[in-house]
């Protein structure tokens, strides 16, 4: 059983998003809109999660990019559904961009989608896709100005992953400021601190995930 | 002596992107659009190229932020005249917001002029703001894929600062890699690399600005 599309939801990015909610409601899905500055670390934090929760869950992922077809390259070795967007140039990612994907899935199979979006902290916050939640990636090299300075993107996400903990030896980041600044932003939005790389971390981003995925279900 | 600016350039992109290059050609000014991901580190290579060329240079600064003023007091505090532009929420700077800056600084006594783009390794590569020479800095932690992901900005950009290489024993990052993605994408690009914190390649970079500084007076 295959989405279909109509005209015009591909013309309208509100229609659209609304037409995805829908879908993923329907379809008891739970959609991570995955965000952040290019490089970090949003697909590497992905293909851990993968790794972790491919066992528990049927993932599907939406790869967005300017250019090439590496990231999808890099999710499809992990033997998970993907679609890559090249959005030519295009700074974000919009709602009929991920509608036009939607049919290349069997959605009625996959318990969890992640979309991640075009590397950029400002453009894809103002564009819905329909997502049951916005995660905004920050990585420590970027310092810790990142907050207060692109406040239009972490107001509007419901959660913010610190990501690159390891580097933190190495770089002037510290973890309680930016839990400070984001509490004046935005006093629901949640906040947690892995590496990707390492590992460390992980335990909390997976099972804030296994609650996406178990509240979707339920609904 | 003050710039005066009329109606009209302050509607049109395009006729501000022409008066600001006239306005800087008729002061034999160097203007360099800096421009990266958001935490690559353009302030941090701004304030460390401010102290190393203030006194042999005049150097004014237009800091482009979503919000705050932070970048402008950070610069302000090393006596160089700073004008910072707030786009709240807006994507990239363009050349009317440029223009508008330029009544506030005293042209005829500065040599070198840096404008400080938004945070952004999309949008701001397809205005032009009137500038002699674009810049684009790439860190080390936002690894080795972001020149063919966004080939757009390199494309479009006079040379690629590679900064943060102190990072390199820590991260997976490659400057042969780089360089050759480079050329495949911009063979007239140059690149060099840098450390803005430990000084490391600072002396090559400020011998490109004033290569640049020297051939506008010549002009």
């Amino acid at each position: 059983m295959k989405v279909k599309l109509q005209e015009d939801v591909l013309k309208n990015q509100n229609l659209a998003a609304s037409f995805n909610r829908k879908t993923f409601n329907a379809h008891h899905l739970f959609v991570v809109n995955l965000m952040s500055s290019p490089g970090a670390g949003k697909t590497t934090l992905l293909e851990e999660t993968v790794k972790a929760l491919k066992q528990e869950y049927t993932i599907g992922v939406i790869e967005g990019d300017l250019a090439t077809e590496r990231d999808a390259l890099r999710l499809r070795r992990l033997g998970v559904a993907t679609v890559q967007i090249n959005t030519v140039g295009g700074c974000h990612l919009d709602a009929r961009m991920v509608a036009k994907t939607l049919p290349e899935f069997d959605l009625k199979e996959i318990d969890l989608l992640f979309i991640e979006n075009i590397g950029n902290l400002v453009c894809p916050s103002s564009y819905d896709l329909g997502q049951g939640k916005k995660v905004v990636i920050l990585s420590v090299p970027e310092g810790n100005d990142k907050i207060p300075k692109y406040p239009v993107m972490f107001k509007r996400t419901d959660m913010t992953v610190i990501n690159k903990i390891d580097l933190l030896p190495y770089v002037d980041f510290s973890l309680v400021q930016a839990e400070a600044d984001l509490a004046t932003i935005n006093s629901e939005a949640r906040l947690m601190s892995v590496s990707a790389q390492t590992g460390e971390g992980m335990e909390e981003w997976l099972d804030w995930l296994r609650e996406g995925v178990k509240s979707c279900k339920e609904q």
